[in-house]
């Protein structure tokens, strides 16, 4: 156990202004340790906290939250902040059900006054709060400052440059932190990632402290405090940040973020003196202060639950190969036969798999940095280009493609194959990563092709489906985590378009399915078959073209019909409806049920809890059934 | 009649090839001359095509079209391409029915490499044809080089940025063309635009031809043409663009684009040079060489017929106020009464109408440039500081800002209000600009209400209703063009969240309406009238929450119901179906029929005729009732 004597006194950042700066430095020291424990035992984002330690000291010392908005972009990094505003408490339940959610979260408490998860919202964020700050906004508390914290590889996306675009011809009072660590999940791509590099490659840390002081002495006159804008006495003392400068705000750094002497110095100094949006630029080491951490490639990005003198983590060991490393050896087995494959990610090339895939073809794998809208059009401009691209995403950020998934790739019929990784609910990073909706969304795209895998078969079936598929765009999506653990097809085969596979033949009730609820099912029918109920099922395969013959067959021969789907209402079972209601089935009656994911947010626990939660395991599956059929439900499954 | 004797005889680019520079500048202005004449007779963009006529000229006299691929972004200013890419003889059917597409499309000629209509995608498909072109992409023609021409608007939103970033970066040689002529739809704002205005704020344009020869005389040796790069030979020459060297383009500029020798030059020389991605800051008018379209606000953007000698604009007069109008006087109205309340728009503060609410309060009007993604998330931070945000987007924009929407807005639960202008079939804008799907991509969120305006006194009411909601988002959706022409109320009156309203009791078949839709339902009901069939109608005004009651009771006392909406499938008529099936009223029988925009992309016609396409008008209404109910249709209305 780590002695924490001062933090033990820390409940909120009120209580930091009483201690001096000598104080300050061994809070930091007590915090580090004490983020190092927490995630040992919790697991989860380790790298991107220890190296925010002292600037989250440094803010939380200088400036008046929660009244001053602080706002951490995708907020991987949020946990000593947790710890230090009155959440030390319940700081071991992170990630897990019922605990704290591993992102800041506006529900969960007045000091994260702008939850994040995903990356590059912040700075618009904090510009929303500014102006409404101007325009007499009044919330409880009263609005202060608004202060984004964003990362190197979070400031590359287009979002971020919109936001300092707008910032800076606004010209208010706020504050952007550039926490540059040359690493966002993997290490950040791109000519913005270089520009940063050369800012610092002579000058990797300036005394600011030091040669403002110098500044100040060459400047004429006495100094008025206050009156003089921050930005004229420090163009003198800093290097580079032309590009900010460009954009409208004043530049400052680049500054040693673990030098927290320094840290107090430049925010108190902007803090008492700036008047203009300020972007301040500090050097930071993912994983600081924790060898381990430091050490490895992704500087301890996420961790399981580890030793905390070795930094060996506790991993179960896995019973089947996960999805994502399924898709990648598929495609680069596809690769291998085909030339025209490339693959692109959105800075996810560990996430997606593709990883993989450019350790055997380096030249064909892109990854465009943070940037799906610029990554779903240049998939579009390659395959206009004679290739075959595959974008490889996840669901819930595919969603920032979205109008580059309609205007440039549907409406021109390109064949973009897209590679939807994190389809459906997805365990601890909750409700802000739940991959919900892109059945909903792509499938009313005309001529879009869109796929659920039902296995980890399947998905090896539907990367070689898409390979084949070259007339307009093919979206096929599996689940975050393991396979069923199936054996495996030497290759995989392409399916016929628009068609679905019998499972079983039943009676009475046919239950009709999308994706990877098939096992859960499957499961339900087992129980059933003890209480004499044999369901039919069969495996969708397409939400798009759908197997008009199979679910008609289906509709036709039995008295229910349930379709099964990790996915928000609109998508497969709506299409489902859509037709079975044009072909008039429900003129004369059948009882049809659409099993989807419900109306809520769900938060973070086991994919499996939160599936209890959505209603939708196997015995959901199994009570509905029942219900259907009028059958009185026996035993307590649900 | 315009005299055009030399462009008589273009039919492809390759037809300049034959002619010299001084014939060239006579091609230039004739197509000048053919473009407002085409325009006069046709509608449509005008400034921006009069602003690129020498450009158009250079890049086709240089480059290699259709083998290097030029991509015109967002491709509003394309009608002199068009002209000249052999589209001359059906270029007076711009934007009808059957005719040509007032924007690229792929499918309309192999000179239209990539189409566009929504802005700043042109880098990112430049850069997939260029990386198609370096793995060997074949496509049909071979690949050449890439070009894109996107204006200085289009470059300031976030895609833009993350395509530099990605393609400075891989460093391939790419030319983009900055089109600069200080002016998108309206005047660009943010701090990108005041950093291009700056660049050439006392060199408004420079001959760089001079210069150029001048700096050959100062490097060392002989001259090795090819060896030496473009770069090197140029960065003696331009001045400014920093931001975009920082990004890892070669900066070229900036250079006057209506000085036809000049960009003959800089072409020659580039094409024959370059090894990098090269970006040519190109100074342009729009409305160039027209004085009517000069002199004007908008430099004649967007023009109805006109008079060529006078101008004058043969516009048909209004019967009823726009809904856009309808809407912004409403938000004006309210924001008298409420000084919470603030609107956002997307570079669109004409087409939204909130250039009239800027007029009343122009410190509560954000026009936050092409940037819906930070839109979006502007207004999540503004409402979390205690405003009431009206984010003004039409419905195909918004899908720019999807994630933002779920991500920032529906998973905080924050009341942004969402104006979705243009939902439904737009017309001459044709498929790029239909808003089919936002329906379908909102109702599946937790928390949102989404409304649909049946008219244009229910608008006044939905903006009541926006501005009173504070529990989390509120949308609502309106048409493009005029309004039913009725009564208008006084003000607004906050509706009832979640319930419909009935506007016609009958009997066997009741219509349930969702939008504007209900106007061809009571016109279908008026023609059954005729034939002894009399529908209940109702207008549900929320797709979510859904007025379960009205739905239930419609559905247990009519043999059939049906729903009609101005949107894609997912939407309204897919949650009533689930309602329904989660009801049981499917198990003995209903004859329900949702009647949704079909599973195509419909071109370019009048509204009505594509709502003919689409079989969403008053006669198809009328069918749908005859059929469901098994009467045989008499007549021929359909």
């Amino acid at each position: 156990m780590v002695q924490t004597p001062l933090l033990d006194k820390v409940n909120t950042p009120a209580d930091l202004k009483g201690l001096n700066d000598r104080e300050l430095h061994q809070l930091a020291d007590e915090l580090r340790a004490e983020t190092i424990s927490v995630v040992s035992e919790t697991g989860g984002h380790l790298g991107a906290g220890l190296g925010v330690v002292e600037l989250t000291v440094a803010l939380h010392a200088v400036f008046d939250t929660p009244r001053d908005r602080l706002i951490w972009d995708v907020s991987h990094q949020c946990y000593p902040h947790k710890i230090l505003t009155g959440r030390r408490d319940r700081i071991r339940t992170l990630r897990q059900q019922g605990g704290l959610s591993g992102f800041t979260k506006r529900s969960e408490s007045p000091y994260d006054p702008f939850g994040a998860a995903h990356s590059s919202t912040s700075i618009s964020a904090a510009l929303g709060f500014t102006m409404a700050r101007e325009l007499g906004g009044a919330p409880d508390p009263a609005l202060g400052d608004a202060i984004a914290v964003i990362g190197d590889g979070s400031i590359s996306a287009g979002m971020a440059f919109e936001a300092l675009n707008n910032a800076g011809h606004l010209g208010k009072r706020m504050f952007v932190i550039l926490n540059d660590n040359e690493m966002s999940i993997a290490p950040p791509t791109g000519a913005m990632s270089s520009y940063l590099s050369r800012i610092y490659v002579d000058k990797p840390a300036q005394d600011l402290k030091h040669a403002m002081k110098g500044a100040l002495s060459l400047l004429p006159g006495p100094l008025q405090e206050g009156a003089r804008r921050a930005k004229d006495l420090l163009k003198h003392v800093t290097i580079g940040g032309t590009l900010f400068e460009e954009l409208g705000f004043n530049y400052l750094g680049p500054i040693d973020g673990h030098d927290l002497d320094q840290l107090l110095w430049v925010f108190r100094t902007l803090r008492e003196r700036a008047d203009e949006p300020m972007l301040v630029h500090v050097l930071t080491k993912k994983g600081k202060g924790y060898a381990p951490a430091e050490g490895a490639a992704d500087r301890g990005h996420a961790r399981a639950k580890f030793d905390v003198v070795t930094g060996k983590q506790h991993k179960t060991p896995s019973n089947a190969p996960s999805y994502t490393k399924v898709f990648a050896e598929s495609l680069i087995s596809e690769a291998q036969r085909d030339d025209k494959i490339v693959a692109v990610t959105a800075a996810m090339p560990d996430g997606t798999g593709l990883d993989l895939f450019a350790k055997h073809f380096p030249k064909r794998m892109f990854d465009v940095a943070i940037a799906e809208q610029h990554g779903v059009t240049f998939c579009a401009g390659l395959a206009a280009g004679g290739m075959k691209p595959f974008c490889a995403m996840y669901s819930t950020f595919l969603q920032r493609g979205y109008d580059q998934v309609v205007h440039d790739v549907a409406i021109q019929r390109l064949p973009v194959r897209f590679a939807i990784d994190r389809a459906g609910l997805v365990g601890a990073d909750g409700a802000t990563h739940a991959g919900s909706y892109d059945v909903a969304y792509l499938a009313n795209l005309p001529g879009f092709v869109v796929m659920a895998a039902a296995d980890e078969a399947e998905l090896m079936h539907m990367v070689a489906t898409a390979v084949a598929h070259d007339d307009g765009p093919i979206a096929f999506r599996f689940p975050r985590g393991e396979g069923e653990g199936i054996e495996m097809p030497e290759r995989g085969v392409p399916l016929e378009i628009g068609k679905g596979r019998m499972i079983r033949q039943g009676k009475r009730v046919a239950i009709l399915s999308f994706g990877t609820r098939l096992g859960e099912v499957l499961k339900a029918c087992e129980a059933l078959g003890a209480k004499g109920v044999t369901p039919t099922v069969a495996d969708a395969r397409f939400a798009k073209p759908l197997d008009r013959d199979l679910i008609l067959q289906l509709a036709r021969t039995h008295e229910a019909l349930i379709t099964v789907e990790e996915g928000a209402v609109g998508g497969f079972g709506s299409h489902v409806a859509q037709l079975l209601a044009d072909e008039g089935v429900f003129d004369h009656g059948l009882k049809f049920r659409s099993m989807v994911l419900p109306d809520i947010f769900i938060d973070q626990a086991s994919p499996r809890a939160m599936y209890d939660i959505a209603a939708m395991n196997a015995p959901h599956i199994e009570a509905k059934v029942l219900e259907v059929l009028g059958v009185a439900k026996l035993g307590k499954q649900a």
